[in-house]
């Protein structure tokens, strides 16, 4: 079992990563203090698949569990889910020292954390991701919240859970297509932080593709270790924070004008990865040879990095940018990589640049 | 211009009280380094009265306000009033660094203060709280939320605003009844935390109602500074803060079950007030007479102290107090005063008791 620690003083708190961790639920939910009655949310599939086990586990331990469960589906982000999780607390009384577990992947997790922020204003609640995203980044570090018809994430908070509990099984029941969704962001964490990483998944990508739990799991490890560090040394993201965003300007963006679903987050922040990789060789110098190692990794893990859009697209896909929450004083700031493994965040990228960049979204440069 | 300063470390913040103290919001927003781009958010009523003033004082001090109206009332601490205010926001692209000004009563404020603490995880606010309500309580300490179907304030977070700004003179225009609901709350800081404010009020009550200026003012500034008081030591009520709740266990019961706007919040309070003097007199030693002198001030001052109840709505009452934020482990906890100036929280009142109080809810018993 792995055990990664997020620095934040008194909210600091572990994640743990590990074959059949799930089992552990009951022991560390006593560990951390929390009361009896709770509440796991989940979404259909997930919750068909390790519903009946995690209450039974819970149940076992003394916890007095009731299931909220949500449609499988990005659509489900949104504030009518979050007013029906409300509503179905309020229903089964939960309580101020009741707490909640998110049960499931990125969407889940946003969610059910974004409900216990606001649910009595901030009740506890523990990650329990499912899918290869989840784990690696969107259940730590705080962020949560739903989408608004104007954009993704736009409504939120920074609440963090008092764990997170990654078990590696949970993903042999994912399926391809979001495993591979997954590794978008695993190959980030290369890309913006971590060179020897980003060699590593070069090397081994076949074996992650294979889901072999000896490989993934000393990655996860890493990934989680890396945005660990991030927040800790700024959790709501005041400056550094912000590279980790890297891609996720056009990514978001892509999905907006797309209707969230069409894309998954990690075939958006794929494309969006390639386009800022194109833009740091213009702007930072980012060898030529570096994008097309970029590009030949999110190739070979089968995430799209092309993109045709005809003139009006690309309106629109600019207009969806300057929602965008990096957006200041009018301007798109961009997270750029010099070299990889190493990105830095706040760049202003000319407007004609970015036109001519979307229109080269749909050609593939190398691979 | 009476100054109270609400001590939360980096999140302190001063609470400005005085006449026409409105004609300083745009030299007090420049003095915190507030973003350009901003968004007045208030009701129908007030932004009748006071939109215009306040959104020519931002621009003539180099901001640039859109107007956010919601419909007067407590219909509109909703979350789908929450969505407007996003959609709005989202539309005019406010971003992170923009801010919101919450001009208005303790609808407006809660509102637009969950507004702030959500939209894009967070954007700085200022309160303008233009109701006496708001002026002395719901404007400080940071507690904004909406009310679910469930009950009142079920969905909310701790978010301090930069600086609260009340200007007596918005007392001027409030209705007769929305002010007289008001001083429920200052007469509960005398009966919590100050018995020489209890004694003040008593002998002060007719000036006040008159809304004379010199007597309000100090009124309201020490109204603030006990509440600056309690939060500094207890920001998210984890103890200590609860005494505010002083009579609103049975108040928010009252205005959940009669749909909210029948009674006023104060209105409401002022029962639950004099049920918890009655239920303090039981279990707390509070002596008869001062309960007698609760009742009599809460009476001179227009407040309804008695709500005549059947069977069936006792029953529906007992129910909406258990969804309470104060339940723990199915108990309800009041918070009872063992002298006038002297609440504490965390009393469990047995169940027959409650019960026989809410019977008697319809006599009064001196006066």
């Amino acid at each position: 079992m792995h055990v990664v620690k997020v620095p934040l003083e008194d909210r600091s708190y572990p994640v743990l990563i590990g074959t059949d961790a799930l089992a552990r639920l009951g022991t560390l939910c006593s560990r951390h203090k929390l009361n009896r009655r709770c509440a796991i949310i989940s979404d259909s599939n997930v919750a068909r698949l390790y519903g009946k086990r995690t209450k039974q586990l819970l149940s076992s331990a003394g916890f007095d569990p009731i299931m909220v469960t949500v449609r499988a589906g990005e659509k489900s982000k949104s504030l009518d889910s979050v007013r029906g999780c409300y509503d179905e607390l309020a229903a089964h009384r939960l309580e101020r020292k009741s707490f909640i577990v998110a049960l499931g992947g990125g969407v889940v997790g946003d969610l059910a954390g974004f409900v216990a922020a606001t649910y009595l204003r901030g009740i506890p609640f523990v990650q329990v991701p499912t899918s290869l995203m989840a784990q690696v980044d969107s259940s730590v570090g705080g962020k949560v919240g739903v989408n608004l018809k104007a954009g993704k994430n736009l409504a939120g908070s920074f609440y963090q859970p008092r764990f997170v509990l990654c078990d590696l099984e949970t993903l042999e029941t994912l399926p391809e297509r979001e495993f591979r969704s997954g590794l978008a962001e695993v190959i980030k964490y290369g890309i913006i932080y971590d060179a020897a990483l980003f060699k590593r998944l070069e090397r081994d990508l076949e074996k992650l593709i294979q889901r072999d739990p000896q490989t993934l799991s000393p990655v996860i490890a890493r990934c989680c270790a890396i945005k660990a560090e991030i927040v800790g040394q700024d959790e709501t993201e005041g400056g550094l924070r912000a590279i980790l965003n890297f891609g996720h300007t056009i990514g978001h963006a892509i999905e907006a004008i797309t209707g969230y679903g069409k894309f998954l987050h990690g075939e958006a922040i794929s494309i969006g990865q390639v386009a800022a990789a194109r833009l740091s060789e213009r702007l930072r110098g980012l060898p030529k040879h570096d994008v097309g190692r970029i590009e030949c990794l999110f190739a070979r893990a089968g995430l799209p990095i092309h993109l045709r859009l005809n003139e009006a697209q690309r309106q629109r896909l600019l207009d969806a940018m300057m929602l965008d929450k990096k957006v200041s004083g009018g301007d798109i700031k961009f997270v750029l990589a010099g070299r990889i493994g190493q990105a830095s965040h706040g760049h202003k990228v000319p407007t004609a640049l970015l036109r001519r960049e979307l229109a080269h979204l749909a050609e593939r440069t190398s691979v």
